[in-house]
C-alpha cells in the first residue's frame, strides 16, 4: 500500500524489486491511491484491509518524511504478520488490530536494502527489499537494533466526544461511494442518545466551515443541519434518502441510499461534527 | 468486477478473502472502476471480457441492492464458467455470450460465507467467499436452492432501431479513450442502409437535449448533425477527424482518429441518435 | 503497460488472453495510465520501470498507429528481456537502458496471434498473445522476418542544451505527486554552473507561454521566476518550498517539500524552461 499512485511507474518498480529478491512471493496490492502525504489515510486503509488478509508481511509507504531522519522500521505483530513501512504512525492502528505489536526494529542492514539508496524512493530501495527478505524467511532481528515498541511514533487519532445530548465526532474518510465514515461506533452513539431502533431520527449539524475552493470544484454544498435516520441496511430508505448505519468495519458511517451522501452533505474528511435525537427541525 | 474503486480497500479485501480461503487460486481483476451502482456499466464489461479469459470463476459485484431481499447467485454457463453475484441483471448478458446458463443457485449456505455476513459488503462476506470455495471444487449445489435460470431478473438492454432510412440507436458506453459505443453491429446497420463500403459518408444526429452542469464539466459541446464515414480502421481518416467504424467487438463505434468522439460530438452513455446515409447537410 | 486504462475491461482481456496460452506465466502489470496515444510518455514509464523487474517478457502498447502500416515488433535486449509491442519509438530508450537492442523480429506468424486480429485492439489480438507465447519459450525468429535494430523507428528525446550561464531544458514528464522531471542529470547541470551544493540557490524560468483552458482546469498558474535552492532531499527545505534536485533514477526534478511542484510553478509536460545560478531576483 502507498500514495504513490498506480498511474507512476513506482508501485510497479516496487512489485518487481520484490519479485526480483523472491520469485515465488505471492503479491498482493491494497492500494495505491492513499491521498498524497495523508498519513492517517493510509493508516485507515491498512486498519480495514489487514484483518481480511492473510496473514504475511505487508510493505505500507506514505512518507512524507522520507529523506529526514524518520526511522525505516519492521513490526512482529501478534497475530504473526510483519508490518514493514516509516515510523511515522502509519503502521500502528492496523498493529494494534492485530493484536499488537509484539516487537519493532530498524531497517538498517545494508543486505536487505538494494545497492544504491536513494533519497527519495525508499519504498523501492528499503522497504519493498526488506519485505521480499522478511518473505523469504530473513530474521526480523537481523534487519537492526530494536525499539521499544511503545516507543514508536503515534498518530492523534480521531475520537468521538459525549456531550449531554449529542455525539461529537469528526469525519475520518470518505470511500469513493461518497460514505462519510466518522470517528467512533454505534455504542459510543448509543451510550449518548440510549438505545437506536431502525427508523429513530436523527440530526446531523456541522459548525459553518468557510466554503472554500475545493468545495466548488468537488460539488460540495454546505447544508442547513440534515434529518435522517438510524438504519440497519441501505435499502431500508428510498433511493435518494440520507440515513446513518453501522458500515461493514462497524464504524458509525453517513449514506445516501444509491447517492453520494459527502456531496449531499457538504462533508469532507476532518469536518467536525454533531449526532443528537430529532424530528424535523 | 467491482464499482468498489481501486483507491478504497475494498477490492483488496475480497482478493485477501479469497486467498484466505483458496491461497493457490489464480486472481484476475477484470475493473474496480464500473460506474457508481451502474449495473448495465458493469453487464457490458464482464459481456467484453469474459470471452477472453480462460474458464473459471467470475465474482461481479454492482449491487445497489445489497442489503434489501435481491439474491445473491451463481450461474454455471455452457463453457464450464461459473459466475457468481447478485441476481439484478448484472452477469446475464456475460452468460448469455459464454454459451448462456445451464443452472442458477441461490448463495445461501452459510459454510461458505464470512461468520459475520454485514448489510453493506456482501463483496466481501458473500460473493468472494463464495468465488473461493467454488475454485476449491466445492459443488454448485451445495449452495443453497436451485433457480429456473429463465426466473433470473434481466436487463432491458439498449437495441437498435430500423428506421425507414435510418438506424436509430444509442450510446451504451464511452471508453477511456472517448470511443462511443453504440447499440447494434453492422449487420444491424446494413439492414437498413444496404451494404457499406470504406469512405461512405454518413450522417449521424442526436436529438437536442438540454444541456447540463455535468456537460460543461465533462467539456461537452452539443453540436450539429456529424457528417463522418464508415471505415475499417482509425488511420484511414486523417488524425483528429471522426469515424464510424466496427469496433473489435463487433459493435458500431463512433471515434476520432487519434482523438476523443464523446467530448467531440458531445455525447455521453444514454443519448439517443440516429445514423443515415448523407453528404454535406 | 497500456494506455488502455484499468476502468476498461481491455487490460484485463490481455492478462486474460496470456494466462489462456500460458497459464503458468507470472504477470505484473506497469501501468495503464500512459497518456492516451503519448508514445513518449509510455517510453518514460517503461525506461524507468524496467531496470527493476525481472528479466522478462515486456509488453507495451501505446499504439496511435494501430491499424496502419506500422509494425508489431518483438526486441531482444543485451539484459536477456524481450520487449513486445509497436514500432514506434516506445520500446527503444527501455532496450538501450537494458544494454541495447541485439535483434529485432516483425511479429507476422499468424500461429501466435488469436485467430482473429481486429483492425483497432492489437494489444488483445497480436501483443498479448505474443508476450505469452515468447514466455512459454517460442523462440524469437519464429514471429516473422528479421529487421536491423538500427532501422527501428527513433523518438526524439527531449535534451538539454548548455547556454552560456544556464541550462535550457523541458519538462518531460509530471508524476502523481506534481513532481516535474526535467531532460538531463546533475552532470548536464553542473556542466554550465559548475560544482553544486546543497543550499545553492538557483532561478527557473519559464518563458512566457499562451495561458489555456487547461491550465485553469488543473489549477496552474503561470508564476513569475522562481528562486530555489539545489538539495540532495526534499527534507532539507521547510515543508511547502521548492527544490531542485536529482530524483530517484539520477533525473534533474523540481519538487515542493509535502507539495504539488506542477501547480505551484505551472509548469506541465513539454514546457521549456531555463535554470541558472541566483539568489533573490
Amino acid at each position: 500500500m502507498t500514495d504513490f499512485g498506480e498511474r507512476d511507474p513506482s508501485p510497479a518498480i516496487c512489485r518487481g524489486v520484490i519479485l526480483g529478491i523472491a520469485p515465488d512471493v505471492r503479491l498482493l496490492d491494497i492500494s495505491h491511491e492513499v491521498a498524497k502525504f495523508a498519513i492517517l489515510d493510509g493508516a485507515l486503509l491498512l486498519w480495514a484491509a489487514l484483518p481480511y488478509l492473510p496473514v504475511g508481511v505487508h510493505v505500507a509507504v506514505v512518507d512524507p518524511g522520507v529523506g529526514t531522519s524518520r526511522l525505516p522500521i519492521a513490526i512482529r505483530v501478534a497475530r504473526g504478520d510483519v508490518l514493514v513501512g516509516p515510523d511515522n504512525g502509519l503502521l500502528l492502528p492496523a498493529a494494534e488490530r492485530l493484536g499488537g505489536a509484539l516487537a519493532a526494529y530498524v531497517l538498517e542492514n545494508r543486505d536487505y536494502q538494494l545497492p544504491a539508496v536513494s533519497a527519495s524512493f525508499h519504498g523501492r530501495d528499503v522497504f519493498s527489499p526488506a519485505g521480499a527478505h522478511l518473505a523469504l524467511g530473513a530474521p526480523l532481528e537481523a534487519f537492526g537494533p530494536a525499539l521499544d515498541p511503545a516507543s514508536l511514533v503515534r498518530l492523534d487519532l480521531p475520537a468521538p466526544q459525549p456531550l449531554p445530548d449529542a455525539l461529537a465526532t469528526s469525519v475520518i474518510y470518505v470511500d469513493t461511494f461518497g460514505n462519510v465514515k466518522l470517528a467512533g461506533e454505534r455504542h459510543d452513539l448509543e451510550a449518548v442518545l440510549g438505545p437506536l431502533a431502525p427508523g429513530d431520527p436523527l440530526r446531523v449539524a456541522a459548525p459553518a466551515r468557510e466554503p472554500s475552493l475545493d468545495d466548488d470544484r468537488l460539488g460540495l454544498r454546505l447544508v442547513e443541519p440534515a434529518v435522517l435516520t438510524w438504519q440497519l441496511t441501505f435499502g431500508a430508505v428510498p433511493s435518494g434518502e440520507p440515513l446513518l448505519y453501522e458500515d461493514s468495519y462497524g464504524r458509525l458511517c453517513l449514506a445516501v441510499h444509491q447517492g453520494d451522501a459527502a456531496t449531499r452533505l457538504g462533508l469532507r474528511t476532518g469536518d467536525r461534527l454533531t449526532i443528537r435525537r430529532g424530528s424535523a427541525r
